[in-house]
C-alpha cells in the first residue's frame, strides 16, 4: 500500500479472473467461454464497424443496439440498458440498487464477484447458505433485507431455480430490488425477463459473452422498468458516458438478431452438457444438475485440487476454487464435442 | 426518484456529454474529435482482431497493449493503466487516488466530469479559479489539499501549461497525487509523462479519441510509477476485470505504434487551429491561445448561446456552456480545412 491510496483501495478484495493461459493445443475449459465461433453476421458487423466512423464518439444512448435487445425480450428500449459486459452491468447495479440501510442477500457459494462489489461500494452483505443438495431454497431469503441478488442459474455450481420460485422471491420483497444475474440462462433455464412487466422491483441481468460467444468484445445488459432502468443510467453517466465503442454496438445487435445461429449453437451445447454428465458419472464423478454450459462435479477418490492439477499436466484446464464446501468440485466449462472427448480421455489416464 | 434506489443515485448530478446529431451535410465541431479517419493500419488491426477469437475472453492485463504505450512513452509496462476510455481511467483514479481526509483541488473552470466523479465518490473538493485572463495559476494551489487533478491543455480554453509549471506544481505537492490529465496534450502541450520517473506522486492521463481519431473505439491509458498504477488495478479489478475487448486492444496497438499518421494528422489540426484562430480575429473574436484541437472564442457584440443557435441554422454545431464567466465563449473543435472554411462562411452571414 501506499500514503497516495484512497482510503478504501487498500481494504479492497479484487476478483480474481480465471486465467487466459497462451499454450498450444490447449483444451481450455476454465472460464466458460462458448467453443464454438459467434455468428459470421456479427464478425460483417464489426468489420463495416471498422471504418473511418470510428473517429466519431459512439451513441451513448446505444439506441439501436437497446432496440435490438427490447424486441427480442418484448419490452420497451427504455426498459434495457447496456453496458460494457454484465460484469460492468452489475457493478453499476450495486451501485445504483443493492445499497441500502438493511443488508444485501446472496448466496454464499455464487458469483465471487458479489463479494466484491459489496468490498468496493461499502454495502453490508450476508450470505444464504445453500442447501445440502448446492441449491438455493427461496424460503431462507425471508429475512431482513435490502436488497437481494442471486445468479440464475447459479454458478458455480450451474443449478437452476424454476420460473415459478424466481417469481415467488420477487413477490415476497416488494420492497426491495431483487437482481436475477443470467449469465447462463441461455443453456437451458428460464429468464425472469417475462416477469418485468409485473414486477416494479425486478432486474434480469444477462450477457452476450457465453451464449452469443462474444466474450471478447464486451457487451452485457439488463432488463427492468425504467425507474430502476434510470437509476442504472444516473450512476453510468456520472462514471463512463460511452462505455460500448461503435464495433461493440454494431457487434452485439448483429448477435442478438442471429436467432438461427443462437438455437443451433446452444443447442449443440446443451448436448455436449448431457454427454459429458453421463461420460463423467460412468467413471465415478458426483455431477450436480447443470443448466449452465458447466458441470460442477467432484469425484469421492480424487481431490480436487489434484484432479485439477493433473489434468493441467495433460493440457487441459478447468477451474478449481479452494472455498469451504467446494474445494473437492471441478468447474468444467462445456467444450465441443472434441474437447470434451480430450477431458474424458485424460481423466481416463489419471483416475 | 424511486424507493429502490440506493441513497447515492439521487443526489448525482450526471454528465452531459455533447449530443451525436443524426443530421446529413452536417458540420460537427462540438465534441472535439479528430475530423480525419483513423490509421488504416488500426482498421486493419481491428477487422483481423473480428474472428472466431472474439468467442474468448480478452487478456484482462492489456499487456501487449501496455507494452506498446510503454515503448511509446519510455517507461515499463507497470507503469502504465489502460482502461474503457480516459473517461474510465479518470473514474478509476478518483476513486483510488483522489478521495482523502484533505480536499481534492481542481480549476472551477475545467473538465465538467471532475465534480461528476466527486459527487459519484463523495470527495470533498474546491474549486480554484482561473485568473482573470482564463489560465491556471499554479501558486494558487499552494493551500491545503488531499490530492490535485487539472488537465493540461485546460479544456474548454484549450489554454496550455509549460512543463516548467506542471513540474513545480507535482514538486510542491510531495505528499498528493498529482494527476495531469492530458487529453488534448499532442496537439501542442508538453507532456508530463517524461517527469514520471522522477516524481512518485504524478499521474498522468491520456485518450486514444483525439490525437488517434479513436473516440468510437474508446481506449485511454494513465502512466505513472507502479504504486499508483497498483492502486487503479484493484479498483479495477473490484468493478471490472475486463473493460476493453480484443477489438479494442488490438486497435489500440495499432495506433500507438503507428507514428507516421499520428504525426501528420497532429500537424493538419494545428495548422487549421492556427488559419481558424486568424479567421475568427479578423472578424472581432477574442480567441484564448489554444494548444488543442479546439478553440474557445467570443465575440464582443453576439452572446455565446445565440450565435450558436444561429451557427446550428446553418447546420454547424459547437458547444456552449451556459455557465458563469464563460456563457459568452463558444467551443469550437478543430475541423478540416473544409470544415472550418464552412464555419467561417457561417459566420460571415450572421456577424
Amino acid at each position: 500500500m501506499s500514503k497516495y491510496w484512497s482510503p478504501i483501495v487498500s481494504a479492497l478484495k479484487p476478483y480474481v479472473p480465471g486465467e487466459q493461459p497462451r499454450m498450444a493445443n490447449l483444451v481450455k475449459l476454465n472460464t466458460n467461454e462458448n467453443p464454438y465461433a459467434p455468428s459470421d453476421k456479427v464478425i460483417e458487423a464489426i468489420r463495416a464497424a471498422a471504418s473511418a466512423d470510428l473517429r466519431l464518439y459512439p451513441d451513448p444512448l446505444a439506441l439501436d443496439l437497446r432496440k435490438a435487445v427490447a424486441a427480442r425480450y418484448g419490452v420497451e428500449p427504455e426498459e434495457v440498458f447496456v453496458g460494457n459486459g454484465s460484469d460492468e452491468v452489475l457493478a453499476h447495479s450495486f451501485a445504483a440498487l443493492l445499497k441500502h440501510d438493511r443488508p444485501l442477500l446472496y448466496p454464499d457459494i455464487s458469483y465471487s464477484f458479489y463479494p466484491t462489489y459489496a468490498g468496493l461500494f461499502g454495502i453490508d452483505a450476508v450470505e444464504v447458505p445453500l442447501n445440502d443438495a448446492f441449491g438455493i431454497d427461496i424460503p431462507d431469503y425471508r429475512r431482513p433485507a435490502g436488497a437481494i441478488i442471486l445468479p440464475n442459474p447459479n454458478a458455480p455450481t450451474g443449478i437452476g431455480l424454476p420460473l415459478a420460485e424466481i417469481e415467488a422471491l420477487v413477490a415476497e420483497h416488494p420492497d426491495q430490488p431483487v437482481v436475477i444475474d443470467e449469465a447462463y440462462v441461455d443453456f437451458g433455464g428460464e429468464s425472469a425477463s417475462a416477469l418485468v412487466p409485473k414486477y416494479e422491483n425486478l432486474l434480469v441481468v444477462q450477457t452476450f459473452s457465453k451464449s452469443r460467444a462474444l466474450a471478447g468484445l464486451r457487451v452485457g445488459f439488463a432488463i427492468g422498468q425504467r425507474h430502476l432502468i434510470e437509476a442504472l443510467e444516473r450512476v453510468k453517466d456520472s462514471f463512463n458516458s460511452y462505455p460500448l465503442g461503435r464495433a461493440a454496438q454494431a457487434g452485439a445487435i448483429a448477435a442478438i438478431e442471429d436467432e438461427a445461429w443462437f438455437e443451433a449453437t446452444r443447442g449443440k451445447i446443451i448436448a455436449s452438457r448431457e454427454k459429458l454428465t453421463s461420460d463423467l458419472k460412468k467413471r465415478g464423478f458426483e455431477v450436480l444438475p447443470s443448466q449452465a454450459n458447466f458441470v460442477f462435479a467432484r469425484h469421492p477418490d480424487h481431490a480436487g485440487q489434484a484432479l485439477a492439477a493433473k489434468l493441467r499436466e495433460r493440457a487441459v484446464i478447468v477451474r478449481h476454487f479452494a472455498k469451504p464446501r467446494i474445494s473437492d468440485f471441478l468447474r468444467i466449462t462445456i467444450g465441443t464435442y472434441e474437447e470434451c472427448a480430450r477431458l474424458v480421455a485424460a481423466l481416463d489416464e489419471i483416475l
